[in-house]
């Protein structure tokens, strides 16, 4: 048996399958597989479309209308299976912004003149932030909005979206495109393939930006990936293999960069602190960051290149759990500083004509001991014996604010 | 019989009832009321939800896309039904913008730089101007927008909107929740209840504004209640008991402050003339404000507590009537300065985390003598014997144009 | 038989009649013509209302969502009769902007503050550039923006849209009206009738612009008719009766203005070039331009009255193909400068309350070497024994790069 594909979107040929579902043909539930594609309703997500995809074990719901950002990856209750061996119950892989459901850009002023109206969207397990910039907004001399929060491509919306299924292999596939496209400048295609094996407690996305136009261009992206409740809890830890760690703002430094990888609790109308870093690889340039000490013991990885995602924030968020108490993992291109500091410290990515830069992140939600003792150990392999570098204050080419 | 609650929209459930008709069960049309909720078509309207609830005697025409806006009222002709004593005929309480259907938010630019890009969109009853931030739009020493004008309830959808009726009380509320929420900044809630007796002139919309989020917060509110043809006529005259009434703007002060209440005739391309109002009221709080000389010698009253709301304003439109002929009474927690000059003058609400601000305005749509004369002597008993002071010029405390 | 009309939308009425297909009578073919509304599906066009006006020749795609702004013209295989004598196959009369469908007004950001957001949904065939402005972005002395780029009706919906049909006289036409119109300011409505015959090579675009607000007004228009792929090709040529020309830019001077009218071939990262022209015109003010060398020996051409559209802009744009490789015949009331430096230079329409602007435009898409034969006499006849004048250096009453 072959790949079988089916498309759910595709504006080129005015189709959106709403309402479609399609599921696994075996018996017993061994392929309990299960995609749908709905339409939410209501309020500032009217229009959002999202996609299910139910691997059996757990379910990712993606959000074609947002860039294919992740909204969130739901295990147990809701899914089609009832009953699941080993599962510790049903839970919530994502956060709790203040916003509970995905927001149409319609409603998301991105060019408000602070450039921060990007806010007023982000709710997602998984939010993309690029392609032409990412990072705090970009001003001119003025004080006139050149780049604003983070970019736009978590407000487009795909134009094709394409399930693909593997039955022998055991393996489903949501393909999607979006165009990050200005006419006279930039033509960035973002092509995602999120993929994740029956069963499987892991799923990975595979991104490709091209550049579709006949200009020089360039891109950035970071992958702001977040933990919040019901899952995160204070002194949750992140471990990770560290070269260098340094704060990014002067509230971090306050705070202390010793205890960059624990989570403090809510404190209401806290700052975030933010930490920036260049982690440890082996010879392939691959890492991984490990979170422990959520809810009923369970843990996240993330498992990544250096080679296209060199660079590693840290957001703790800490404010009073109502405002959206979470921390952010968010491999990258660059750190989030406004792009033309980024840019001037060579963290953006030229892709001439026909380029295509490519990354991929494998996202691991642990809820055994065992997986989480071997993600440990990977991790202690590849820090080896090499001593963590911490600096006290931001450092003058990691951020904007030293 | 207790309360009968329907759930109309629920983006948490998304869920839109779109082309719900509810009805009241009693015979002879003792219960006559209806409920109905329609999605607009066409032009800039695509896609705005409307609740029609009617009363028997009048039909409020309530815009959830609209942050819970009322659109208008209607008594007779489009109502189930058809005959109904004592109503002088079919007519709207409302008025005539130049953009006759409700606005869909995606096509307000609220913030085109100039921050007046709101206008877009208004054309309601009551149209709320709120919860950040109301009034002129307030930029910064460089001219960059901070606040656009009368902020941005109006043009956030309620996440959810159910209709209760009680029949033995002969009672309906529609109850809408819309979420001012920026992640970061702040996190106010709406929660309106527009509430009507069977067969009565009479509404009250009861609004709870809570702050949701962990941080200290600030609000203003302002109820933008307009009066403009077919019911509008020149002459038309405001009765208020007076503490003191002065001009906002120079033009107004030009008009004079002794006419603040006569509806000029409309003067093509003639700007808006404002009044701002320290109102009397009686031991409790309580005030009213009278509009008679409408058509058919018809009145409109609003009836409403100082202690919530102590700022009135008097916008008077008086363009041609194609450009909107309209008068807009104004209960506030403000004046409608730039923000930042009212929070200088204190004008603007604290909220603490959980707190919630209440208001609340009941309008009467007078189509006999008898409850206009009433009303009448309601004011005359808050006036007593008080003077009304009458400033010629804008007060320096009162205005940003002093 | 009179004329029959049939409402396709009407925000007024809340009807979009989605999905309606009117077609002809006749039998064999001789009355097949077919008009279709349909709805977009997918990514940034989702929601964009098209009405398919197929003459039987060719099927016009007009975009009511979008201005009535004209999408394509589609000739051959698309058509309701698939054989057609005389066409020499299925071809688009259009471009190929690096976005390929209809882009809803909701998701371009048109007050981006550098006023270039109109760049995000500009691909079709006929784009109108108005209505209160057109040309390059106007900002204050401050930078902050006044006036975006070409203005805002491309991405105002029509609110009522109606085709008409005399089988009699052979002829089809769409009327649509869109308003831009913002409280206190200017109410401008476009009234468009897009009409053409059966089986016929031509359409006609009539447009009105009545200032129906009550207070004086000012209005541009500039017609952005856009020729690309797959009928442009370098080489291709203009022909027109020159009074002058000039360039718009320094890059247009750059290229030299002796060569204005043929077109380059692509060539990858080029800066436009945009050439001014003031037309010589036959005695009532009618005149003419023509495109020829294009694929298939085929032309397109356009007439006009320069009584109403004195000014005539060619926008060659030469960068990879995939960038848009297109040129542009752009008749108006004005040159595509920012507005204050168009008003300055008096090519700025003023209308009082209630008067109307009135432009007409006939396209015709020539298949055969005889018409274009005599188009050239007829352009040749208008420019008799006049000499060009080519202005080497962009004319400072003309260009703001001057």
């Amino acid at each position: 048996m072959t790949v079988q594909s089916h498309v759910l979107i595709d504006a080129g040929e005015s189709i959106v399958a709403d309402g479609t579902v399609l599921q696994g043909g075996g018996a017993a539930g061994v392929l309990n597989w299960r995609v749908k594609l709905r339409t939410c309703r209501g309020g500032r997500s009217e229009g959002v479309h999202v996609v299910e995809l139910d691997n059996g074990a757990m379910c990712i719901d993606v959000l074609p209308t947002r860039g294919m950002g992740i909204w969130r990856v739901r295990r147990g209750a809701d899914s089609p299976s009832p009953s699941r061996g080993g599962a510790r119950g049903g839970a919530i892989l994502g956060w709790q912004s203040p916003l509970r459901e995905p927001v149409h850009p319609a409603f998301v002023p991105l060019f408000d003149p602070s450039g921060l109206g990007w806010l007023e969207g982000f709710n997602e397990l998984l939010c993309r932030c690029g392609l032409e910039s990412n990072g705090a907004p970009d001003f001119d001399a003025n004080g006139k909005l050149l780049h604003p929060l983070h970019g736009r491509i978590a407000n487009m919306p795909a134009h094709r979206v394409e399930f693909l299924v593997d039955e022998d292999a055991r393996r489903l596939t949501l393909r999607g495109v979006v165009d990050e496209t200005r006419f006279h400048f930039q033509s960035l295609r973002l092509t995602t393939s999120i993929t994740t094996s029956l069963s499987s407690n892991e799923f990975t996305w595979i991104d490709e930006v091209e550049n579709i136009g006949g200009r020089d261009a360039m891109m950035q992206m970071l992958y702001h990936f977040n933990l919040g409740q019901p899952l995160l809890q204070p002194g949750a830890r992140i471990t990770a293999p560290v070269a260098t760690v340094a704060p990014l703002t002067q509230v971090a430094a306050k705070e202390g960069v010793d205890t960059w990888n624990i989570m403090p609790p809510p404190r209401p109308g806290s700052a975030e602190q933010v930490y920036v870093l260049d982690l440890a690889a082996d010879d392939s340039g691959n890492t991984r960051v490990l979170v422990t000490g959520l809810t009923n013991d369970e843990a996240v990885s993330l498992r990544f290149n250096k080679r296209t995602l060199p660079c590693f924030t840290v957001w703790r968020n800490t404010p009073a759990e109502a405002d959206g108490y979470v921390v952010g993992l968010e491999p990258g291109t660059n750190f989030p500083n406004p792009r033309t500091f980024e840019q001037k410290h060579n963290r953006v990515v030229a892709l001439r004509s026909g380029e295509t830069w490519r990354g991929e992140v494998t996202a691991t939600w642990h809820i055994d001991n065992q997986t989480i003792a071997e993600e440990e150990a990977a991790i202690r392999s590849i820090q080896a014996d090499r001593l963590p570098e911490k600096l006290k204050n931001p450092r003058s080419e990691w951020s904007s604010h030293a």
